[in-house]
């Protein structure tokens, strides 16, 4: 069973306000973007890697990495326009004997492996796999008027990565046109007549946006010693 | 202008597995829930704060409270079976001349004076207001099926608090027979037929409710030395 995945860090750091896009901050010493390359890698060792990193970016990436990372333990691709246009760069660069291609945040390294694990075992399965969590608060839906309705918590699940599939199925999603509902891999699948099977994620695999989620990762970090 | 607020820390503590509910965690030394108390006082000092609390709690609260909150303060009413049942107990308790009452999560003492302060003022002018943000993530909802869809994030958003309304509407929304369906006082007034005005609220004010949020919430709170 060969494995890869797809780590989109296309990130430019601008809604941070930050000269340092958020990828390449540290949490506890260690870069966010080589957190997530070491729990995949944590979960096999063999699993082909690959990072599509904004071209601007490529040469600085490399050195900072170089002290957490071993030589070829991943490779780069240069990251399109849109989240789509990377995934589809990544894509086209997977070798052809791939049988499961995961897509995942650059910016979630607290994923934990065994959340990794259930991803790649149920896509196996079943031929594509989704993580997700129930929403903490009460939801809402704004309708075309302007004005809102509650909606049941129940029925609704917010989406998390890795979402992993079976590579030709994502290849051949990837050949549709990119349209701006592209919102997630498994929107683009979806839109190719897939089903898509959600499972349990972890509440903890949060995608960092703000300094604030970066003190939440030291905690967290701190707490399970998984340090890479 | 006679405002109130009606504070809900029904917390057992059943759901982070610790002895002491939540509400009475201390974030950099103070209570999250005296930090909850703090922040509507720094907005109006003459606010009636109504604190809904199991009632095996309230000697426990009045102890580790009484350092940091001035005696009358605040007043406490008896928690209910549920979330409604609590905010029905604090609403027979209000002063008749009250104008505008906001019902708020004792666990999410990180709101900030300008959202309060903006609650208020939009709920006088329009009848409530409810502050919410956009989802980080993308969305999905489960159907009947078990099968999920993507729906457009852009049109869903997610429901904080303060949630501040007309007195008289709370009441008599209140006077309503509790539903399951009703997870918030927004959907409440709603069900009651009254229009939910949605206002932008702040990221940072999150619902604590793990340990990891604390240390989210030491490092909102050290940045910004907003203590009481």
């Amino acid at each position: 069973m060969k494995r890869a995945v797809i780590i989109v860090a296309g990130g430019k750091g601008v809604r941070m306000g930050l000269s340092t896009p958020k990828q390449f901050l540290d949490i506890a010493g260690i870069p966010i973007l080589c957190r997530t390359v070491g729990q995949f890698r944590s979960f096999d060792p063999s699993i082909d890697v690959l990072i599509a990193l904004p071209a601007q970016y490529i040469d600085y990436w490399k050195r900072i990495s170089q002290a957490f990372l071993p030589e070829g333990s991943y490779r780069i691709v240069k990251g399109g326009e849109e989240r789509f246009h990377s995934v589809k760069n990544a894509i086209n660069a997977l070798s052809p004997d791939t049988d499961l291609v995961g897509v995942h945040d650059g910016v979630r390294p607290l994923v934990s492996v065994s959340c990794i694990a259930q991803c790649y075992t149920t896509a196996a399965l079943k031929g594509n796999a989704v993580p997700c969590i129930n929403p903490p608060e009460s939801i809402r839906t704004v309708l075309t008027d302007g004005t809102s309705k509650i909606i049941d918590r129940n029925t609704v699940k917010l989406i998390q990565t890795p979402q992993v599939f079976h590579a030709e199925v994502l290849r051949h999603a990837y050949a549709q046109q990119y349209e701006p509902s592209f919102t997630d891999d498994a929107s683009v699948v979806e839109r190719f007549g897939e089903k898509i099977n959600l499972i349990d994620g972890d509440r903890s695999n949060i995608k960092i946006t703000t300094l604030e989620d970066i003190s939440y990762a030291e905690y967290v970090v701190g707490k399970t010693k998984k340090v890479h």
